[in-house]
């Protein structure tokens, strides 16, 4: 019986684990969370966990620990993950949304292992074939959503086309725009440009009569500028353009601060602390985009980034929490459901 | 006979051309080109160059026009451009290196003709079988490579292997280091990552007794924080990565602009357009880093962006002119020998 949402939390996931977990729950509770009715599971050691939650009185009044002195490492291998892990602090987090215990997942554990646990518990025949991982990144219009970051390495067409599908789905249930534009990320707009992979699926999601916003080709630029709402890749090329774009920010956050602290800036440093440069610090700071979503499976599991600190963890239950509220799963099934009539019609193999 | 430097340009290449090319000449050579000797070779038509070059005096008294009314479009595949543009400013811009009427050659046109242009016409049995188009990327620690940016779409292991060794020599030639990092772009560092193609990357690199400082796999947020020297990777993905941190730049600058322009801010304008903001501004101005080249080629060939203005294809120029001075070709020649050899020995099949 879900009174209000139910978070099911990793407490042990994370290079940060659980001290950055706990107190991002209390940093979402003071915060973006301050008027909701949400509660969390805590999967992990109770020992550990207990004398944490006495420190931070808001989550433990909305918490429930769920003991397991199992953990799953960040280095270990997803094979071995799901041989040994059963029953781990990450194992149990995807089983009570399961079960229907929880309405969302969040772990800020090893990529590898909960994309590999998430699979096997929460895939079923009408989902996905590969489930990508799908992550927000912002643009002067407001975000866009780039997937695959980097749960399948090698990818065909088939799966690019589904990644469309799903994107868009995910897009509309957690932003509130109809139709989305689609863009399938290569090196040039123009036609002919690309490799085999992109080209055919340029070709299938052109020709699709799924009603997309499908807006063509769309390069690496067009993610920071909001030339797409969607951006389609494979999850090797999407996960350097993401890596590489939170550098640069980073990069560029170094130079700002090395700007404030020199020479005739430092004299003005109280008057600049404004509004102004909150909230510019704000829009380039990398842990507000926290939080990736691995899509088309039977139930919402979000990705936190394992060495974020609490303000980023914070986030990514931000993340779940809008997903949760939102008809994402009803989207994506019948998204799906769409695009699989189309596949048997026209009987597309990759 | 080369009396100081002679760049080849190509003056009716680019989106703006031959307007900021000639602009361009103007302002490198009133800032950075202040107290060099350079002349120039300004292939395109007589009619439109000759009153442009009457409004930019200091750039008229260096440059001797060649005239040609033949252009390759922007939109012009490259089999077209090799079939129909002989004699066209790009190809003579080319034709002059070869020949050794010029040391450098500099275009803002189409990418894919200059390319097969450059190979064409300058490519030669010890050269690289492939040459890859190489970025510089701005870092906390000075400047990186990335590579191949562009050129190569599908990239096979031998091919991986032979940008890291075109990358090393161009890093080293410009930025005088002896034993530049050189890095293979992946989505993660751990063994076991990443794609066949960049598995059997990493273990030719990681074999080889060329005395590179290879050192394995680097992540896309390292080419803004400056994990490597030299980022090693296909023309896919180099591609979109570079794009999405010029994008993230732009889309910080637009923020930056926006917050300078708002409430508290505009007050203080005044004082801060001091010396620091400039900086600032400088820093992430992606201008400053136009000017990608074409190694492993019997020449020098630098791509500026099509779509840039004056003060970015004065920064091609910079990066032409130094790599001129440097010791470029006579380092890539001698390290493509080596790693020929290499090849030869151990029958390295990609």
């Amino acid at each position: 019986m879900l009174d209000g949402l139910i978070l099911s939390i990793d407490a042990m996931g994370g290079d940060n684990a659980p001290d950055i977990v706990v107190k991002g729950i209390e940093y979402f509770l003071k915060h973006e969370g301050k008027n909701r009715r949400a509660r969390f599971l805590l999967h992990g050691d109770e020992a550990i966990l207990t004398p944490l939650l006495a420190k931070y009185k808001q989550t433990a009044a909305r918490s429930e620990i769920r003991h397991t002195d199992i953990e799953i490492s960040m280095d270990e291998k997803p094979s071995q993950a799901l041989r040994k892990g059963k029953g781990s602090s990450m194992w149990n987090t995807i089983e009570a949304i399961k079960a229907g215990e929880a309405n969302v997942a969040v772990s800020a554990g090893n990529t590898g292992a909960l994309m590999a646990i998430a699979k096997i518990r929460l895939r079923n025949k009408q989902g996905a074939q590969r489930p990508p991982l799908a992550a927000s990144w912002p643009n002067p219009n407001g975000m866009g959503v780039v997937l695959d970051v980097g749960a399948n390495i090698d990818c065909d067409a088939a799966q690019l086309t589904e990644f469309a599908v799903l994107g868009e789905a995910y897009f509309r249930a957690l932003y509130k725009v109809e139709k989305p534009r689609i863009g399938l990320l290569n090196v040039g707009s123009e036609e002919g440009k690309g490799n085999d992979v992109v080209k055919s699926a340029h070709e299938r999601l052109s020709q699709s009569e799924l009603d997309m916003n499908y807006i063509g080709y769309v390069e690496g630029n067009d993610i920071s500028t909001g030339g797409a709402d969607v951006f389609v890749t494979d999850g090797f090329t999407g996960n350097v353009a993401l890596k590489t774009a939170e550098g640069t920010a980073k990069l560029i956050g170094t130079y700002f601060s090395a700007a404030l602290k020199s020479g005739a800036w430092s004299k003005f440093t109280a008057f600049l602390n404004g509004v102004a440069l909150r909230k510019l610090k704000k829009q380039i700071d990398p842990r507000k985009v926290n939080g990736a979503v691995l899509l088309g499976l039977k139930g919402i599991v979000v990705k936190s980034h394992g060495g974020t600190d609490h303000v980023g963890f914070a986030n990514a239950l931000n993340v779940a929490i809008g997903l949760a509220e939102s008809n994402f799963i009803e989207e994506t099934e019948r998204s799906l459901e769409a695009l699989h009539d189309e596949d048997d019609n026209i009987g597309f193999i990759a």
